[in-house]
């Protein structure tokens, strides 16, 4: 069904749209069209029309889109329907917050570990989690066929954590260390870097 | 200096570009190739080198990039030599974390007031900060000349808010709430969702 020669740019938009029709569903609409999508998400209608018809036929035209049916579709397209166990690295102030997120479980993940180096933090509790010791992510990983996890230790760390991580079997990185990592080719990473966003918009800032 | 013409798509790489300069000085590193850098941060050298040239004159065929001189011309040209005030709205868990995240000041942005609606926590204190009344800002940021702001409240008010934002003469948002924000033409939003990432790698990960 995901056929590879899918552009990742395509790949990319899809959580957004399923993101504002999950947003539509929870208010009670039951139907839009590509217009309307469109301006909720700041693209243009024939774009999100061309998206979706990589995957098959989701609306007719002058009725548009049944809402439940797209939603349906989107999350098996984006293989969210089940849940995707994640371990946590980093147990910070960020990492707390992560943690203690309830914006996942609806989604597709649920965070089902958690790990620190410092002897303080390894083994307390912080809701319904223990952290564990990072000198056990490999077993840990392995043992458990955790294929996703989200990196919240410092830059100079991020490096070595995630050759770790990917040679325990980690495929996907979601990277909140202000840092590029390098890693193969079969493995993805995804960065979370405010600083990134707000340099990009004060480079526009001064313009009239 | 910075031409209109220059594609937002090369604009959103050069904050990546810095960061990995920034990360080789604070290493001791003063030279460094396209080649190199591409390594660092997964795009090629190629691409860096057209990337560069929409501003001048970098690095010297053979010799390479002086990473200080390229450093303070990205800060140039990014507009970070200066600090941008930040007003941050929704003080709950992910608002105390950014409130306290020490990564901002270095890069060109400094937090300067933040809002939230709950009377619990109008006027109380997080480090330095106290927290003012959401219903005062449109005319703390318009008497204050904060041109961006970070956006931490709940999906249901984010709209609202930022039209407030807008109003009140905010040009960048960093929008952690996870909806799509509708915005005139002049002002720029750069959004942080982490499952919008997750969902991405999901879509491959039951790939060989």
């Amino acid at each position: 069904m995901n056929s590879v020669s899918v552009p990742d740019i395509i790949v990319s938009r899809l959580p957004v749209y399923l993101r504002a029709l999950q947003y539509m569903a929870a208010n009670g609409i039951t139907t839009t069209s590509s217009q309307e999508l469109g301006d909720k998400v700041g693209i243009s209608a024939a774009q999100i029309r061309k998206d979706l018809s990589q995957f098959g036929e989701f609306g007719k035209q002058g009725t548009g889109y049944h809402i439940p049916f797209l939603i349906e579709r989107l999350v098996q397209i984006l293989r969210v329907e089940q849940k995707w166990d994640i371990a946590l690295v980093g147990m910070g102030e960020l990492g707390h917050a992560i943690l203690r997120y309830q914006g996942f479980i609806n989604r597709g993940f649920r965070i089902v570990a958690c790990f620190d180096n410092d002897p303080a933090k390894i083994g307390s509790r912080v809701d319904v989690y223990t952290v564990e010791d990072v000198s056990t992510l490999g077993d840990r990983l392995k043992s458990s066929g955790i294929k996703m996890a989200m990196l919240c230790v410092p830059a100079s760390m991020a490096q070595k954590v995630t050759d770790k991580l990917v040679e325990s079997g980690v495929r996907g990185i979601l990277n909140y260390a202000p840092v590029s990592l390098t890693v193969p080719s079969h493995v993805r990473v995804q960065y979370i870097d405010p600083v990134i966003g707000l340099q990009r918009m004060a480079y526009y800032l001064n313009e009239k």
